[in-house]
């Protein structure tokens, strides 16, 4: 018999915490979406007590997605575990997800609580969950650096104060699969009552062995795994959802158990988390690098006539790879395009957003001859951003340069509404760009990124581009996209300085 | 005691033959350079009878590799043998690394061969290597799916023949750590004079595990492991070496080995092989990712004050991340600029291309405020590929784009030293600019990626702009930098261009 392993993914809350990956709550909606249609068990979509923005997050997340278990993380405390019950409150399946440190180091220098009071603590924890909901789970946070005999006790506490899943993090991404196999089959062998409870695991990947930690738990009993899209999050990131999932399928005369999720999405929710993240996939990256597949591209040039499965242990349409499909050009009408974005699962705020992205549709097909899936994500991207708040808003402009001349630029911007232009020389047109827009704007803000990635391919593919802006210790990404590299730069700096404008400070908690 | 783990790195071998990251032979050398200096045991300089280009380039990296041992590849028959032998022939310390299909997918589908007749070709290829070198490394290609009995048995025949170093392949990736410790275990076990002989691993990620079942392998007695920079390879790529390196260093507790890696050089050997590639490191890459020690940026908003090892299990400069220093500015002379090359070993062909590095460098500073090492590499970069075929070159352009209008550039190129010029308009200055150069030189090229890097922060930065370009089964990679990000793709198309008009066709084999 197969035994159901359980996905959770945590994409919306450690994905979230790489520097300059923090969400908007459309954004963070439109990937829960995703995530639902992926198959995901358990979507971790945010810290409540973080901000009221994180809060209203999840709630909203919590409103929509039916099929998926909506949590909340929460430190063990009241305030914490109350503004997680709160956030779920409207799910259909809802989880409080409570964690506390439990490792030597961290109860001395970072909590300053004796084991006692950590035992305590994290019991009181649960029990104020359970109010909420039935559905608690509960992290021993640093559990690698943890003592043995203490795990066990703070465990079995935990059991009998009613937690139903119980998980072994990682935390600093110190450990290796047979050791960490070892240590989840000694939990589940002393833990009274463990085969009452789901046993988790989550692995950081400072070593490169997220993955191969999470699977040796999984063969030694965990049943539960905590991942991302990607293997976004901080430092290294976590366990790549896709990996793992794809892992468990392919090795199925290793494994016993099985996820629910539907792989043929892994691919769109892959490029859907990197859009707006702005975290670029590398493409020798396993299963959604743009490589991982390559070796079907006829670039073999050894002469020897392969049989398929010679190097295939996977298929590219398994994960969702298939060629850009072309959809929509220049005649297509509003309710093609209307029905196109529905396929997409693109759902707009109203008719006044529909109307808005079909105007930049048509302006894009003018310029573009086919019109990819990527393209209407691109053009949903800004448009669902810019109608968040847009303090700042690109009017038109023009960037020169020549050999033997300083490039230069001007740029018009509405600021709250009035019209103001500046014009100023750079190193390049979108160093101009930019010295221009800060000329208007004086942000003072520090650019730590610019990147750069084309949507579709083709010379007269838009380019996405993403800056990273960091301002008083906050750092944000703005995206923006155009087949002119200059306007989209302009775009994505004013999408950054925008967010700069409406987002609020949060805690980022560590599990 | 502590045994010693042997690096063996297949960056120039099996690294390159991910799609489009095929290098010149300088390209190369200044790779193999840097791998010297990170303490790389072995080198995999290519794959002598793929191309006499190939043959060169290693014979030109045994000449001038003094402390690694300079390795070529060879499948198992006479005339690879030969040309792997004349290859290293130069090498204060040469092998040849001979390989043969095990499995019967392999053995039938491929080879069409009897496993007798892969026994006989392994063991005489072996022979024939040891007219050339005492160091000869077999390898029993795809032994993730061979025969447990059929590996004994060419394994004791090989070692009988006279090979040191017996190569365990996970030729599709398609294992898991706690199985592929059990097979070396179990081949280590029943191979007889195992003992006698180092046991090497060389595992692909396409499951995300490279890294993991690499070192399950040290684990249970391999000695060497096979592995690339920045985990470049086919699909998704090889064993990352810096991850092994590091886990291993980092985990001594449960390693009895460690290897001579200088693990300071880790992140620049990284940023070299990813400038040369064009392949990008995702941020979230464990060790040498852009976030991989992002925890000391001071991003952590928890308010707890954390002690250090709180969170951390390297130091960043033990890898080395260093900041960015400030090396040269528009006021240095020629003497610091040939210094601070020496520094970073960078070795230029002789006074002539010094001078116009150095008038490059120049120009730069006149656009730029601080010129960084990376600024540097990439000026040299640019300089050392200019250098060798320059057949298609800028001489000077124009680009405009303005809202409401099509963007458009002229470009002046000068071909085989005859003056061209064309000006079209595009869906941006890049895609003018494209379109201008194919006006010009009618390559009837594929566009298959375009990609921008930052080489350094700030908004001045130099942008260093990446084509790949295919044409009739080729693809070549291109790169330009420039503080203009339109004059860097101009650079990039035409270097792409030019490498397409000098490099010749070449085997790619798998192992």
């Amino acid at each position: 018999m197969t035994d159901k392993l359980i996905i959770f993914d945590t994409t919306l809350r450690d994905g979230e915490q790489s520097p300059g990956a923090s969400m908007t709550k459309e954004e963070k909606i439109r990937i829960a979406r995703q995530l639902e249609k992926l198959g995901v068990d358990v979507i971790e979509a945010g810290f409540a007590a973080a901000s009221p923005g994180d809060a209203d997050a999840i709630q909203s997340i919590a409103k929509i997605i039916e099929h998926s278990t909506v949590c909340s993380l929460a430190r063990a405390n009241e305030r914490d575990v109350r503004a997680a019950g709160e956030a779920i409150k409207p799910a259909k399946s809802g989880r409080i997800h409570t964690f506390i440190a439990t490792s030597p180091i961290h109860m001395e220098k970072k909590l300053r609580m004796t084991p006692d009071q950590v035992v305590e603590n994290a019991v009181k924890a649960v029990k104020l969950a359970l109010e909420y909901t039935d559905d608690v789970e509960f992290s021993a946070e640093d559990a690698v650096r943890s003592e043995m005999d203490f795990l066990v006790r703070i465990f079995d506490a935990v059991i009998q104060a009613g937690a139903k899943t119980l998980n072994v993090p990682d935390t600093v991404g110190y450990s290796i699969p047979a050791l960490w196999g070892e240590r989840i089959k000694q939990l589940i062998e002393r833990v009274p009552n463990s085969a009452k409870v789901v046993w988790s695991t989550h692995c950081h990947n400072d070593l490169g062995m997220a993955v191969a930690n999470s699977l040796a738990a999984v063969m030694n009993g965990a049943r539960q795994v905590e991942c991302t899209i990607n293997g976004l999050g901080e430092r290294a990131g976590n366990a790549s959802l896709e990996e793992i999932v794809m892992a468990v399928k392919t090795r199925r005369d290793v494994f016993t158990c099985d996820s629910r999720i539907d792989t043929t999405q892994i691919v769109p929710t892959s490029k859907l988390v990197s859009s707006i993240t702005g975290y670029p996939v590398q493409p020798n990256k396993a299963i959604v690098g743009a490589n991982a597949f390559a070796h079907e591209s006829g670039i073999h040039q050894d002469g020897v006539l392969k049989h398929r499965e010679t190097y295939e242990i996977m298929r590219a349409e398994d994960v969702g790879w298939t060629t850009n499909k072309l959809t929509l050009g220049k005649l297509s009408g509003r309710n093609a395009f209307r029905t196109r974005l529905q396929e997409l699962g693109i759902v707009l705020a109203g008719e006044e957003a529909l109307n808005a992205a079909f105007a930049r549709f048509k302006d894009l097909a003018d310029r573009k001859s086919e019109i990819f899936d990527e393209d209407l994500q691109a053009l949903v991207n800004e448009e669902v951003v810019t109608h968040i708040s847009e303090h700042y808003r690109l009017v038109s402009m023009r960037a020169h340069s020549e050999t033997g001349e300083l490039p230069s630029a001007r740029v018009v911007l509405s600021v709250g509404g009035q019209e103001r232009s500046a014009e100023m020389q750079g190193g390049g047109p979108v160093d101009a760009t930019f010295k221009a827009i800060e000329q208007i704007v004086q942000s003072g803000t520090e650019l730590l990124l610019y990147s750069v990635n084309n949507i579709t391919s083709g010379t007269d593919a838009q380019g996405e581009v993403t800056v990273r802006l960091a301002k008083g210790g906050r750092i944000v990404n703005g995206q923006g996209a155009d087949t002119d590299i200059v306007v989209a730069s302009a775009k994505s700096y004013l999408n950054a300085l925008n967010k700069l404008d409406t987002e609020g400070e949060r805690a980022h908690p560590q599990v």
